[in-house]
């Protein structure tokens, strides 16, 4: 079994409304040396160890579902969990 | 400056059902091995440092604004990032 931990958050280039939203929050909540809030989302999939080699198989997930390859950009860590 | 990473996960007590919706979408899609995926959000803030302890300051924006603590847990990483 296996523990992905993966990380979508926007490209730069992509406006990140609700990010910006929380750093005006912050900072009406008296944070104001807060630079800059970026807003991502955050997955933890556990996966059975099949055939496939995982890399390939979390890559294909995160295109076709978990992220917007168009506006959106990933990474993740794969670590490999005890059996019980 | 540093990079802060902060994590935000429902506690294991409560449902998480777009974590559940997400689960199903995969399972349909063929990734039959997925076992469990757990939804999270996942904030990048850039602080400028001040006076305060850095930890006390993160620990404090997520109690009172990034995270329900009734309902979600976070954790942290705290970098410094280099000046230009």
């Amino acid at each position: 079994m296996y523990l992905v931990k993966i990380y979508v958050t926007y490209k730069q280039s992509i406006l990140d409304p609700k990010g910006e939203a929380i750093h005006d929050a912050l900072h009406r909540l008296g944070y104001t040396n807060v630079a800059d809030v970026e807003l991502g989302k955050y997955f933890e999939v556990k996966l059975e160890a099949d055939e496939r080699p995982i890399e390939a198989e979390v890559d294909e997930m995160c295109d076709r579902l978990l992220a917007n390859v168009n506006m959106e950009t990933y990474r993740y860590e794969i670590t490999e969990m005890e059996a019980l």
